[in-house]
């Protein structure tokens, strides 16, 4: 069986989404993902930097993120054909840790968390694929990358792009 | 640069011996590390198979694991030439991530946090080299496996055995 190994946040959370909603709700912003179109939150809005870090921080944020639209379906799917792998940074917030293990289990129950990953470099990672939304990540992967589009990523054209869990379906089955 | 994966139960961290402390002390028995040899801790006394998982839930067994002798000096020198990524299998033990990365920081503040890799199956790992004391991790190992040497493995004859981290050092440097 072939092996894809999938990234957890902007890919399977909706984690960008979350950063907007609780910085609109601090600073009395009104940013939408739509704003974030070719960058990243840092650029969009410098305040970032110090508001991330703290959001990041609380155990409740990795908790309560949305699950991607599609994703728990075609993982299902994906998984009866293909060795699924999630693979996540996580060493940079190790409050991280645990509620990314436990949100995983919640919304992707059929999983086997033996092939739960939390590292930090994910140039370690041995899969055939790597479906993740940040380039750096696929640069250093030895199969083959494929970028999940993410409003940050629209410019980068150095992947296979797939636009959203419909795309990843039909590439895979 | 060169890397090496470390496995961290029985290798970095004393992990058999405090099972032995906590089940001595529960259930008055005087049990040493030479009563292991050749036997995992289950074929030791039936017993650890419901006690271990008491053990190992709690946060703390983790947090005061004693090190291995000699790994930290080892791991300091090996590090200055070769890449090194602690990996670790705890997705069986959810309650293990935070302590476990917690004593890693405490115990190896020279080790890059983004080295660290939680996993369960290790297959899932891309290195030149892994020590690890438990062959079937080193069975899907698709670089170097060197097994250290544990009082369970003591009659395994598949791979380099390193019997201590001074063998360590001079097997690498």
């Amino acid at each position: 069986m072939k092996r894809i190994a999938i990234d957890m946040d902007e890919v399977i959370s909706a984690f960008s989404l979350k950063c907007l909603q609780l910085f609109n709700a601090d600073c009395q912003t009104k940013y939408t993902l739509a704003n974030l179109h070719g960058k990243l939150l840092t650029e969009l809005d410098q305040r970032f930097h110090e508001k991330v870090n703290d959001y990041l921080a609380e155990e409740s944020f990795f908790l309560n993120l949305d699950v991607m639209e599609g994703s728990q379906e075609a993982l299902r799917r994906l998984s009866k054909q293909y060795d699924i792998f999630i693979v996540t940074a996580a060493m940079e917030f190790p409050a991280s840790l645990a509620p990314k293990y436990q949100w995983l289990k919640k919304h992707f129950p059929f999983l086997n968390e033996k092939h739960f990953v939390f590292c930090g470099d994910k140039s370690i990672i041995c899969a055939d694929y790597l479906i993740d939304d940040t380039p750096k990540n696929l640069d250093t992967f030895k199969g083959e990358g494929l970028l999940f589009s993410a409003p940050h990523n629209v410019n980068n054209n150095a992947y296979v792009r797939l636009n959203n869990w419909k795309e990843v379906e039909q590439y895979f089955l």
